[in-house]
């Protein structure tokens, strides 16, 4: 048995520890009262870093949350590896709806509870604690290797679009190694092989100076809920196909291999809806619901309000209206070509009476997708076997990881996902939670897999 | 100069310090933490008519917020004349435009800013104030009084309906007089002559179990915002008409007289589309604004909301999505059967892959109009011709009373509208004002009035 795994099983009780700690701070990285706490997150992460032995630990700004920096570069001869996370969270409402609060982490079954607590901040605490593991014990790591743990994944890393082309030379690697991402199931593993792009708008529209009462001016003016409702109505065929004018000009379109590859990964559509507790899946025609999900692009309303929403009634014609819309783009989309042609949608679908407004989101992401060959996914691959007792899958997601297209850019080096994160574990919702068993099981795997890296 | 003219100018400092205790009391017959506040108003109302020298002060429960109701039946051979009004408001938000606290009542400029200042505190403690005049200088009234105060209006007075026909002996009269209205300008009167009637109906989209991550589900479950947008989308033209199937059926055509009625009464389009700010006024081709805003029904989104609505960005597929819907109906039309109309088109509009459901909101109204021989509205004639030196206009409402209908079909009694606030005062929106010259004008308008309807 290696040494650092005698390590790692003696000092479980204090990682656990200091996993809570890490998920107690509020680095909720949308809203901007939170900054200080994704500023203290960036702290607390630079500081674990440095106790596990890690050296030119950094926090470099970016103009936005800030990214921490690290290295241990004392192995010639072998590759340079990259580790890839991130310290912030997704926003908590609806609050209501979580069973202990977001930010006390809580111990159920063998899980923890906490927003963060698979998404990123317990994936990615594993790395460093396999990398402490290693160095507190053979003294040495079996690669060169760096650390790169953003603060802005969850609003999709707005300044890393200008901080990585120009930090190069600190950044340059073979590959790199996320720890943002998951397995299969608890029993069967997957390779990461394509990400989708993606970008946003708000929509802001406005009718009167103020709001009217609905008896006096019903009928008189143009309500600004209705105008959006047209507007939002414009964007989508019945199948839910995307109608926005030029939205499917650069898709490139699936191949029967594609198609073929996405086949044979397994789904139970009835088994989605139960789960789901939906009354049928919905999109696209034509396509299986994992190609929409995986290969086909589309523009989705996070979010919309106007008017009164509280309980009773209040006969108000509002003012105004809005809406926030993202879209998820596959290869060749340009995010940018997308916002244009969504603003030019808007202005050419607001009804008389209203002005609207379309304002871009910080959401910059191309699609990115892994060719089979590449030397990160291999050695994932063989680990995943040794470890799981058979192939993983070949996936997709339908997220976005915007540095993953970054590192491929600038670098010239693509991501191999390496987490433990699964499916079920309500990401991005209320209840997020996070397996302990996937926590300890992902420290050994990262020592084996580095090991590998450096033969 | 009759007496009370005298003590009405003794006792305007007392008055007006009244009408601001009155106006602190935030009685928001919408929100239910408000109850408290809109039974203290009820006991404020109480007390206020007691000291005037009213008899029979009672409040009356309704199911909901009471009803405060008070007579002085000494003037045999005279009629019965009852005085509505009400002292519940509307909701404050958004506050954050409010320039003093809608319930620290500020004076600024003569005028009085508050919420509840115009509709309808200031406009229904007038009569008060008058009657209080008459009996502490003469002793008697001119006529038989009833006093009937409401604390539910600003929500559709939902116990009304179920509390009149009961309260028939109590209630019985032979004109009402309604201290909830204005008049036409400063220097021009008006007469009221017909209410729009109202209903509505919350609508409750529901996809997912919960909130789903949109790079995971985007493209493979319907997103209930858009099911929402399609449902509210597909219940107007693109002119505004409204597309609910049978919800024209039973509108009575607008007669030649009706129309030149309404087209008597001024109106500059181009003066409206600048004081409200709108690129263009909007509305049901074929009729003049006016005619759609006070004989046409409408159908209006008073709020909308679902998703993430904060600063920032959170990729989202929510779960739910809900609207606020409240129409304005014209004669014949039944609030019941139109929302049961609602009902039957939402159920035939709903896209696949989510449930909504239309529940009633506590709005009924039936459309209402006045005689044009009506014999308490001649009085208001008269006295307004003295007043203001010029005939009155004609006007019928957009907005909703629905107690005018109840009086109507259960006391036999038109309702004639007697008060003075003015279309400018921002009722239903913040910084609501009143002025005190109406405040004053009033006082011996309804003294005027009482006596004339007394010989």
């Amino acid at each position: 048995m290696p040494m650092w795994n005698r390590y790692l099983e003696q000092h479980q009780p204090r990682f656990l520890a200091e996993l809570l700690d890490f998920l107690r701070i509020p680095s909720i990285s949308a809203i901007s009262a939170n900054a200080g706490d994704v500023q203290r997150a960036a702290e607390w992460v630079a500081a674990r870093v440095t106790a596990a032995g890690m050296e030119h630990v950094q926090i470099l700004p970016t103009g936005g949350h800030p990214v921490v920096y690290a290295d241990w570069l004392h192995a010639p001869g072998t590759p340079t590896v990259m580790i890839y996370g991130h310290f912030d969270v997704q926003p908590v409402d609806p609050l209501n709806l979580w069973t202990t609060p977001p930010f006390e982490p809580d111990i159920r079954d063998d899980k923890v509870f906490a927003r963060g607590a698979s998404d990123d901040k317990g994936n990615m605490l594993v790395p460093i604690l396999a990398v402490e593991a290693m160095l507190k014990t053979a003294g040495v790591l079996p690669v060169n290797l760096k650390f790169f743990f953003e603060g802005q994944e969850e609003i999709g890393s707005p300044q890393l679009g200008e901080f990585i082309p120009k930090q190069t030379q600190l950044l340059a690697c073979d590959m790199v190694l996320s720890s943002d991402g998951g397995q299969w199931s608890e029993s069967e593993p997957l390779i990461l092989v394509g990400l989708r792009g993606g970008c946003g708008v708000q929509i802001d529209v406005r009718a009167a100076r103020a709001d009217l009462h609905s008896g006096m001016y019903g009928g008189v003016v143009q309500n600004p809920i209705h105008a959006l409702a047209a507007i939002i109505a414009s964007m989508h065929g019945p199948d839910g196909t995307v109608t926005v004018d030029g939205f499917y000009d650069e898709v490139v379109p699936l191949t029967a291999q594609d198609r073929a590859r996405i086949a044979k990964v397994p789904y139970d559509e009835s088994a989605e809806v139960e789960a789901l507790d939906v009354p049928t899946l919905f999109g696209e025609a034509g396509y299986t619901p994992r190609e929409r999900a995986w290969a086909r692009p589309t523009l989705e309303v996070n979010g919309i309000w106007g008017g009164f929403q509280s309980e009773g009634i209040k006969t108000v014609l509002p003012s105004e209206a809005h809406a926030k819309i993202t879209c998820r783009l596959v290869a060749d989309q340009t995010p940018s070509r997308i916002v244009d042609l969504l603003q030019t949608h808007v202005a050419s679908h607001t009804p008389p009476g209203v002005t609207a407004a379309v304002a871009p989101l910080a959401f910059r992401a191309f699609p990115y997708l892994v060719p089979e060959d590449e030397p990160g996914n291999a050695a994932v691959r063989a680990v995943l076997v040794e470890l799981y007792g058979q192939e993983p899958y070949n996936v997709r997601s339908g997220g976005s990881i915007p540095v993953c297209s970054l590192f491929q850019r600038h670098l010239g080096a693509y991501t191999a996902s390496f987490a433990f994160g699964l499916d079920d574990e309500d990401i991005h919702s209320p209840n997020e939670f996070f397996r302990l068993a996937s926590f300890r099981k992902g420290q050994a795997a990262y020592c084996t897999l580095l090991e590998r890296l450096g033969t």
